[in-house]
This record gives structure tokens, C-alpha cells and sequence, in this order.
């Protein structure tokens, strides 16, 4: 697989870097972001942690917004930002236009249905392929943290209860944490995965956690006048799906803070330390 | 003067704002950012370092990249970020439509010229409507710092040079340091000023800073791979001018950074912390 180097910023000591390559799981070119700390500089092997931004973003949003590349930097961090869906004139996009689905909207899921499935398949992405490619061409460990916002950080969550010996721990802010049964998780499941409920389950947080049998340390912040709070978010059903299973989850509920960068940025350092308690 | 709040966000405890209001000395209506730090919320008043932003930016690129809320919050500062230009449908733009002239290209002078001389007036705006605002509208004090990016360099450093008894100190990244002799400059000046070379100089740092009497601290920073280093910036140009006249001016080469916001975020923390020393 070839990388080409698109940008190049150095950042706290480190370097952002953008990178483009061509995804075999998603048939098309993608581009992804990375934070290489300054601790590779001596041939120092480090641990990674991705980030699966929210609805309309890009590899972008998260770094040059969350500020986590000065935390990284002290902690010995890699960071890898991929995009959000598959990318390109050839992919399918929503014929209307809408922020919530296709382009931009992955919803980090294998779509099964025509025509989404020739390219979105975003969950075999983040879990497999982008993974062997960061692992074969950066000096990183294999030790991975997964972290995420909104739509990212309901990727973040299925994706570590379903690959717990992949993740050391797993941190979401203002995750969709029951897609199945709010607007944004029906619409884009009705439109990758169809009708049928029980295939919607397998990509469900809440659903997922009540059954997890490997376990990770699991950390959300969520923001009390985030507008999408009580309609798409309800981290308080995520918080009983864990108490009912023994599941190691800590929810925050932040005062006064909403779904923008400006929440990310206030709390992402927690989550940075969290995730370096286990990445050692 | 009214202002509308167009935005808030909690951030680090305090709040970042979004205001538009009308300008009497722009002739148009104008939008500015404000952080306010936690420490307000008891009543206490609190100093206000003003921020310039480069060619093209607007009062969002440094509140949303240079991650400085966190270090104002702890610090008790307040940050304001104005535009960069006047506004508006009925504001003259470059005809050409480039990136350095005309609208997010108000390179804080007042103009001279037809037609920009009914709108550009930026510098009367930062150096006396701005302030009068913000400190009849919100919980500060009037002590301010003054600090910018690029042409946003050009104008904290030209401001505090020609207003000295308006500010404790001064810091900029990457600053236009001698407008007179650069391929920018020289064409914002020709439009904006005409062309008496007499007239540029009153907005040159480097001609004003071989003169000045009231000293302020200075600090600035540059990154050495910088595209723009050698043919519009010209930071050892400063520096002379500077040790001619006995100007407490420190310069710092920041090696392998360039001229973006992944540099300003790794510095930002420095020139808060450099400010704050002379505001208290």
C-alpha cells in the first residue's frame, strides 16, 4: 500500500502530517491525518490512539480544533485522524443532500445495500485496514486507544465493545450511544444496513454493552446544553446498559458546555491521560 | 453602541462569545470574538489581550485553532478578536478577488484611497471604537496587551509601537515586520495609502521601532521553515531596528515550524503567560 505525503506542520516538537492512499475496503482514494510525537525523533516506538470525528467532518476538525497535540506530545502519543466516510466522484452520496447521510456520514458501519455497499464500509476500514497501514509505515507499538464525537464517538464505542483485544480503553464525547433508536441511527441504518433490526444491533453501543463479555475501561464526557442531548445522544441509557452488565463506564456529565470543539478542547486532555494510563 | 450576541460556548470554564455590532468608524457592521475567562463569573475585572489574525481570517481562525482559552482561563485574561477588514455587501472589494487586498485584507491602516478610504479605517477601529466597546460592555479592565499573526503581526506590533501608553506589552507571530519593502505591503499600502512613501511609514514597525520612545515589551516568534520568511516577513530586519534603538524586542527562531496555526498553538501558551506578567 503507498502513502503520499500531502501536508507536513510541524506541532509541540512533533508533526501533523496528511496522507492519502488508496483504500482497497473502501474502493477509493481517502485521506487521513496523523500526530507523530516528538518522541519518535530517537526511534522511540509509540502507541496510538484514533479518533473518529462526528457528521460533516473530515480528518481536519479534530486537529486543528481539539488541541490534543500538546498532551500527546508530553504523553508519547500517535494520533490518528481517518475521514468519516468514503470519498470521491465515483461514491454514492445522499441525492439529497442531506448533512446526516452519505458523504461525510459513514456512520462507521458495513453498508449491505445497494448502493452503499460498493464503498461504505467504514467499520472494516477503522478496524482492519487503516490499523495494518499505520502500524507497517510509522513507528507505532500495536497498543491502540479509540476515541471519538457524536457519530465518532458511537464508532468508538461499537468498536471497542466489539474488538475489546484490540483497544486498551476506549473514550467518547457526546457519543450516539443507542443509534437504533433515535433519528440520525435510523436513518442511516435504514439506508446501509435495510429493515431488519437485529442487523442494526451488531453496530449499537447500548445493545452491545449489555452483552460484552471482554471489557475495557470506558470514559464519556457529555455536555448538559448539548442541543442534541436528549433526542439523539441519551448517554443515560448507555450509563444503564453498563451498570446493568458490570461494564467499566464512567460518564461525565459537563455542565453548561454543548456539542462544539469548545467542549472537546476543554476536556480533551482528561481523556488523553485516561487513555495513557492503560497504553503502558 | 449595541451589540447582538450571535454565539456562545462554554469553554475551560469560561465562555467564548460572538458579537456583531455596528461600526461608526468602518461604516458597517462588524463581528468580533470574546473569551471570557472563569474568574469573571464572581465579579472579579479582568485584563484583555487583543488578538490580530492574518490575511483572509475572520474572528474565528485563532479562537477555534491556537487552544489559548486554556491558558487565558487560568491566567484570568480575556481575549478579543476582531475581523480583519470591513464587511458587508457594500464594502468595496479587490476587483481581482485576491487573498491580500481589500475584504480579510483591511491590514489595520486607515485609508486614504477612493474607494476604500469610506470603510477601511481598521486602525481607528483596534486602537479606539473596539476597546471603548468592550470595555462599556463587559467585565474588564483597561489594561490590554496586544498581539497578532502575520499581517495580524504587522498590526499588533505597529499599534503598540504608535500607542505605547495603550498597552503593557506586545508579542506576534510571524509578523509582516517591514510592510514598506514587501511584496504584500506595498501593494495593500499603494491601495489603501497611495503612494507617498512618507504616508507608509506611519504603519511600518521597523520604521517605527528605529524611533520610538515609549518602549514596550516585545516578543516575537517565527518559525524557520516558514514560506513566507525571507520575501514578506523579515523578522532580522526588526531585530536591528530594534538593537539600534535600544528596544527591549526579544526574537525567537522556532526551528522547522512554518506559518501555520499548528505553530501558534505550540507557542500560544509563551506569549499568554508573557502578557500576563505585564498585566497584572
Amino acid at each position: 500500500m503507498t502513502l503520499e505525503n500531502i501536508s507536513t506542520n510541524k506541532s509541540f516538537g512533533g508533526w501533523h502530517k496528511q496522507y492519502s492512499h488508496h483504500s482497497a475496503t473502501l474502493n477509493c482514494d481517502m485521506r487521513f491525518a496523523v500526530y507523530l510525537p516528538p518522541q519518535i525523533a530517537d526511534g522511540t516506538k509509540v502507541p496510538v490512539l484514533y479518533w473518529l470525528s462526528g457528521l460533516t467532518c473530515t480528518d481536519e476538525n479534530f486537529m486543528q480544533k481539539a488541541g490534543a497535540q500538546r498532551i500527546a506530545a508530553e504523553l508519547g502519543i500517535a494520533i490518528v485522524a481517518p475521514d468519516t466516510s468514503p470519498r470521491g466522484e465515483d461514491v454514492a452520496d445522499d441525492p439529497q443532500g442531506s448533512y446526516d447521510f452519505g458523504k461525510g456520514a459513514g456512520f462507521y458501519v458495513n453498508a449491505t445495500q445497494e448502493p452503499w455497499n460498493r464503498h461504505y464500509q467504514m467499520y472494516d476500514y477503522v478496524v482492519n485496514e487503516l490499523p495494518t497501514l499505520i502500524e507497517s509505515n510509522f513507528p507505532v507499538t500495536e497498543q491502540r486507544a479509540i476515541s471519538g464525537h457524536s457519530m465518532g464517538g458511537h464508532g468508538a464505542l461499537m468498536i471497542a465493545l466489539r474488538n475489546p483485544e484490540r483497544y486498551r480503553s476506549v473514550s467518547a464525547f457526546s457519543p450516539i450511544s443507542h443509534p437504533i433508536t433515535c433519528p440520525w441511527g435510523k436513518k442511516a441504518f435504514t439506508g446501509y444496513l435495510g429493515s431488519d433490526l437485529e442487523t442494526w444491533k451488531q453496530y449499537d453501543s447500548c445493545e452491545l454493552m449489555k452483552q460484552a463479555t471482554g471489557k475495557l475501561p470506558a470514559f464519556v464526557d457529555q455536555g448538559t446544553e448539548d442541543e442534541f442531548l436528549t433526542e439523539q445522544l441519551k448517554p443515560e441509557l448507555l450509563e444503564a446498559a453498563a451498570k446493568k452488565n458490570n461494564y467499566p463506564l464512567e460518564l461525565r456529565m459537563q455542565e453548561g458546555y454543548d456539542h462544539s470543539y469548545y467542549f472537546i478542547a476543554s476536556f480533551i486532555e482528561h481523556h488523553l491521560r485516561f487513555h495513557a494510563g492503560y497504553l503502558k
